[in-house]
């Protein structure tokens, strides 16, 4: 793990706080990132208010190589992560030519006016680039480390998605992940052990009670296949040995 | 929202940030907490690594009346979380009598032995009051204003629902939904307009690309329904004046 980058990402919206909406955001990213080699570590979700994303920006953008954030970018009253983020970087935010011939471009062919709420969305902090979005022009955009995408669960992927490929990431971790009949509390004992002897392969246990207390997934991850085949292959040996069942997922 | 108590929700646990597990946990918890009247103002989710887990709690439980935490406390050597609240609060884990009533109890009645590393799970912060688990026996623990429960979901929905029942809320926020097939960029000024009229009254306004660009979700949340109904009345008005439908959810 220790080869690579690290990074938060922050979540801007009251409707995830208030139990509204269900945030997906993470789950996309956080696999984005895994499959890029980059170490999600840390997470954060702050309502819609100045002084908390400012906060969160400060600690976050300090710390990790990457922040990513979501929402907050569009053309209404409660969409102030433009702003906030500008005030974090001691900024402005201001009209930028690029974002707004681009959502000129796209309210020309459409049926809906480009005004004022919708020119904000070209308002971007000073010195920032852009993050294109195919799907309803209002970019997300960049300053630094800190990437600025959209909430809405479809654009936001897009967005991860162009931003992803060019990471510099670190070495991928492969995972594997074996699956037994025995509940944990039989074999965390022998479990912890194995995970002593192979101290640099994660290994996490996490017990399945959507089927019965008895189903336990456990996922080893390392980017070296061969590492992580020892480390499985002495899970296997130990589950077996205890008269589990083992099924590789 | 100023007579609501804060919250702060932690989520432990490397499954979530890999990307491995979608967390359904804070959208549960959001919900337990908005009936209650209190307001979640904060999440962060971290690894399975004391040091991180440590310094959450730290910033966490001095800022908010309330701290929930989900993650960590089953038998494995990856539940940590017992010990890192310990180190927290700056006492040690040790052996809970209730705790261990309560464990030996549910194994003596099962096919599977009390062994050291359910015996674990018994080891609680001292000073700690338990949160039962009718599910699974291992229980939850009460620290301060730290709550600490389990992080697979039916485990955790039970200890939430345990535990709000006895939390002391504050005003209990009634919602609108006001849905609308004009765009947000369309709307969006006169409900800048609508917002600064009718400033404690809290409205978000949520695109839905679901369905299509055009379909927008305004919320409005405040606790007295008479201040809500002037600011849901001015919202209806002004879209039916902008030629578009209004449909309440």
């Amino acid at each position: 793990m220790q080869d690579q980058p690290a990074a938060a990402f922050l979540i801007i919206g009251n409707e995830i706080l208030s139990g509204r909406t269900q945030d997906t955001n993470l789950h996309y990213l956080a696999n984005a990132l895994t499959a890029r080699g980059i170490n999600l570590l840390e997470v954060r979700v702050v309502p819609d208010i100045e002084a908390c994303i400012v906060k969160a920006i400060h600690a976050l953008r300090q710390q990790y190589a990457y922040v990513f954030t979501s929402g907050g970018i569009g053309p209404t009253h409660d969409d102030i992560t433009s702003n906030s983020i500008a005030r974090a970087f001691g900024v402005k935010a201001v009209k930028h030519k690029e974002a707004w011939k681009m959502l000129e471009e796209h309210y020309r062919v459409s049926e809906y006016a480009f005004n004022a709420a919708r020119q904000k969305m070209a308002m971007i902090p000073e010195g920032a680039r852009l993050i294109p979005n195919p799907l309803s022009a209002a970019p997300g955009f960049i300053v630094e480390n800190v990437y600025v995408m959209a909430g809405v669960p479809a654009i936001f992927q897009v967005m991860v998605d162009h931003v992803a490929a060019g990471l510099e990431g670190g070495a991928v971790l492969i995972s594997r992940t074996i699956c037994t009949d025995l509940p944990e509390g039989t074999i965390a004992t022998e479990l912890g052990g194995i995970q002593a002897r192979h101290p640099d392969v994660q290994i996490g246990s996490y017990p399945s009670f959507e089927r019965s207390e008895r189903s336990v997934s456990i996922v080893l991850r390392h980017s070296d296949a061969i590492l992580l085949a020892k480390a499985a292959d002495a899970i296997i040996h130990m589950i077996r040995t205890a008269g589990g069942k083992v099924q590789e997922r």
